[in-house]
């Protein structure tokens, strides 16, 4: 693949000095324009060793106003990265609506290493490619500009540089030399001639850059970030175009035949003992406090979803949860309307900000399903934003729970009839009447709405690794129980689990 | 100090049944009220190993509505917070308003233990308590509910407790047994007994529980909570009387008689040779690119301030200045109007989250004095807390250069009719329209006002630690050449100190 790069393009400086200013210029248009438009822009600088990175941002940073944008070099993790998922570095650092974030290297860097050394097996690899590969499309299909840059060096130049860089003891480069990988010129390009074409997209491609020339280099890199901006700004007034279209058609939910109803299959009429309920009560919570902690002891982080019709019992539920385990290594966040930080940034960021290092327990009250819930039925969000979330949430919790981390999804369900109640109950409590407001009784309005929501929901997001476990809520008591029971046995396999593997 | 807690108070277990319920609801209520009235509540639960911290954090959080309470331990340092100034662990955990923040020994623990082993010195110990106490009076005085409580239990209780628990193999807690401090029960209770003398101020005062008897320890815990959010409740409503009558009187500010005026005092005329200005530019761009990468292997950071008068070339001399410094270890941050989570906190905390790690430089585009200049000329902030915000800087500059870190500050000074000059060439510039705004018509009108409000931040705030630096940027050239020379000559000194250090 790289033959083709190599033809020794190059620009004289008198060619430079003509074209550099205009393209310069083009490039800080670009920028204002995701100013404008408040579109992200994410450059990756990729490439062989020596053939120019550094120098790279450095032209990016001269050349665009600099105030906005952001360089990212990853180097060895940190701790507090290790023990959180991957992606989660990375998530951090992606750039909010107006700004650019620059990643050295980016995702790529650690895979394409690690292949490159026989470090990682073909299969895993590829796996890791698709997963980047998902996440680009899920950062593009949001409205991202991607400019995914990889600077080439044919073998001879790269010898030759690599021989200069290492007799050059005052080195002025920032990743600690790397023999496997420099010393290995044919499998780091096989590396990374795989991976650009297990990721190359139409809306996030990759462009291959000659580096022998820096002038060339430098030109051909800023009409890549120019390109990619052009491909956002293109797809979002065609988006604008389809999204208009779908509001004057009017055009409601595609109600999809043969969605069995997973809610209407639920038996509300189970109670349970009141007799025993405190005592069952207590013996679940101090059983989750040993368990909790011999996965905190491990490393084992849970996640825990908790949906469901306003005055299902939630809150309650979760306070019953975290009475059994340590206030020092648990927390719930509850989740209304995003911040402007948030809202400035993918929908899953403001997610994967809390994500918790090893062995916490972390709560969602509400969650990342108000994509296909709330945003769905009350048309905040497109139809092509909201059904395309269903993949993004299965390959954002397939991401949680790697490394035998647990996560479970709780939907409260009742029966309109029981809402009822509660809501009324509550309007006349007074230390209640909080929990009630407007909204509440126009979201009941839209029952129907609501379960069809969920039930398309329960169908595309139940995975084996993320289970939905529907709780039959009509009775609070057999609710609480059956929700420490289910974190209780989710808690016991993933510990013999992680047994079992130690004793391999 | 302690002789007097432990007086062996304890409710019955009916005395408690009756209280708590009682307690519980006014805590619950206190907690809403943070809410209603946007105060941010930090609860520190200090106290001796085995007294029950733990216990009184998951009371605290089974009290409260923990949807808004987050618990933070501080465990061993990351990585990431040993690489910045030791307060940034803890900025980044403080409450926004309407939440809580639990500190499971706070900001005291590392100073009490290593003081109790012998490992810091008594000035030392003695400085750090200033120092925190500086802290907790910015945050008091910002609104925010401070409730410190200490946790005691007599040496009889403590041994036996202690006894147990090293029996008890199954150990439920976090940090780890410190052999050094839980066996020299004086020693510990003497360094606190210090450090809650040299820490207790009426806005933030500490309450000694006596913690043998878990009912009398709770509810004691509880009413210590509740009395913190009373005490920011009335000093808020009496603010807001002051500040009422401030501006009801229309009190202008008070005109400090005998400040000479700095900016009166620069020489505008001077400027750089047209001839040699490039040659010296390269030749400082090269020589800071040397010193920027010593001082990052050195983990020596730069913190560059740029004010001054709009127009004043304060973005030409920044993109000259990083044209120096590589770009994977330099960042800008250009500061306007705050996001709603910044607003959220105390003012500077959207300046303590972009601390960078070791090594880095970062650069201010505009930064903390926003407070004393246009938050007060514009009257956005009362009198009392502009006047404040000197010394309120001067800590936090004095934390940022800890370490051999470098802080410069840099006011960029031109005259009225140079403004006039730059901003008409602005309005002609097509591709330079976009720099020049209405506010900026304005702000030109206060000229007078801001001359003021400078004079007094350079008298307040120019420390030897913190040098201001005004520039005369009449000519641009000349202005540029003397950001770069003070920044080269502060990277010098500080290589140098580094050095002398390393030799002793």
């Amino acid at each position: 693949m790289f033959e083709t790069v190599a033809l020794g393009r190059r620009y004289s400086d008198k060619e430079y000095a003509e074209l550099a200013p205009q393209l310069r210029m083009r490039l800080f248009e670009a920028q204002r324009q995701c100013m404008e438009r408040g579109i992200p822009l994410l450059i990756t600088i990729a490439g062989i060793d020596g053939a120019g990175r550094g120098a790279v941002v450095n032209l990016l940073s001269e050349w665009m106003d600099s105030k906005f944008v952001r360089n990212y070099v990853f180097w060895m993790e940190t701790d507090e990265e290790r023990e959180r998922p991957v992606e989660w570095r990375y998530w951090r650092c992606l750039p909010a609506e107006g700004t650019a974030s620059v990643f050295v290297g980016g995702w790529y860097g650690p895979s394409v290493r690690l292949f490159c050394c026989g470090e990682l097996k073909e299969h895993e690899f590829n796996a890791n490619m698709h997963h980047w590969r998902g996440l680009e499309t899920s950062l593009a299909d949001s409205g991202m500009a991607l400019a995914k840059i990889w600077l080439h060096l044919d073998k001879k130049r790269h010898d030759r540089r690599l021989k200069k860089r290492l007799e050059n003891k005052d080195l002025h480069h920032f990743t600690p030399y790397d023999k496997k990988t420099a010393e290995n010129y044919e499998g780091l390009a096989e590396a990374a001639s795989r991976a650009i074409t297990l990721t190359d997209r139409a809306d996030a491609p990759w462009t291959i850059v000659d580096a022998a020339d820096a002038n060339y280099r430098n030109l051909a890199v800023a009409r890549a970030v120019i390109s990619a901006v052009e491909r956002a700004v293109a797809a979002r007034d065609a988006k604008a175009i389809r999204v208009r279209a779908e509001v004057e058609e009017g055009a409601d939910d595609i109600t999809r035949e043969g969605i069995i109803s997973t809610l209407e299959a639920i038996d509300l009429s189970v109670t349970a003992e009141n007799d025993g309920y405190k005592k069952e009560l207590s013996a679940l919570q101090l059983e989750l406090r040993d368990l909790t902690f011999q996965a905190y002891r491990k490393g084992i982080s849970s996640t825990l979803v908790f949906e469901g019709w306003d005055a299902a019992g939630k809150g309650g539920a979760i306070r019953r949860l975290l009475a059994g385990v340590d206030a020092r290594i648990s927390q719930v966040f509850p989740f209304s309307a995003p911040t402007d930080e948030e809202r400035a940034h993918h929908y899953l960021w403001r997610f994967w900000r809390h994500i918790p290092r090893a062995g916490f327990v972390t709560v969602y009250d509400r969650s990342w399903y108000g994509r296909v819930l709330v945003e769905r039925v009350e048309k905040l969000t497109p139809r092509e934003d909201w059904s395309r979330a269903y993949a993004e949430i299965n390959l954002f919790e397939a991401q949680l729970t790697a490394r035998n981390n647990i996560l479970l999804k709780f939907w409260m369900h009742i029966s309109p009839d029981e809402q009822l109640r509660r809501f009324r109950e509550r309007e006349e409590v007074p230390w209640k009447q909080y929990k009630i407001t407007a909204e509440d009784w126009r979201n009941r309005e839209k029952w129907p709405e609501y379960v069809r929501a969920a039930d398309e929901m329960f169908l595309r997001t139940s995975t084996e690794y993320a289970p939905w476990k529907v709780i039959a809520a009509e009775d609070k008591k057999y609710a609480r129980l059956s929700v420490l029971r289910a974190y209780r046995d989710a808690l016991k396999t993933a510990l013999r689990r992680a047994r079992e593997k130690k004793g391999k």
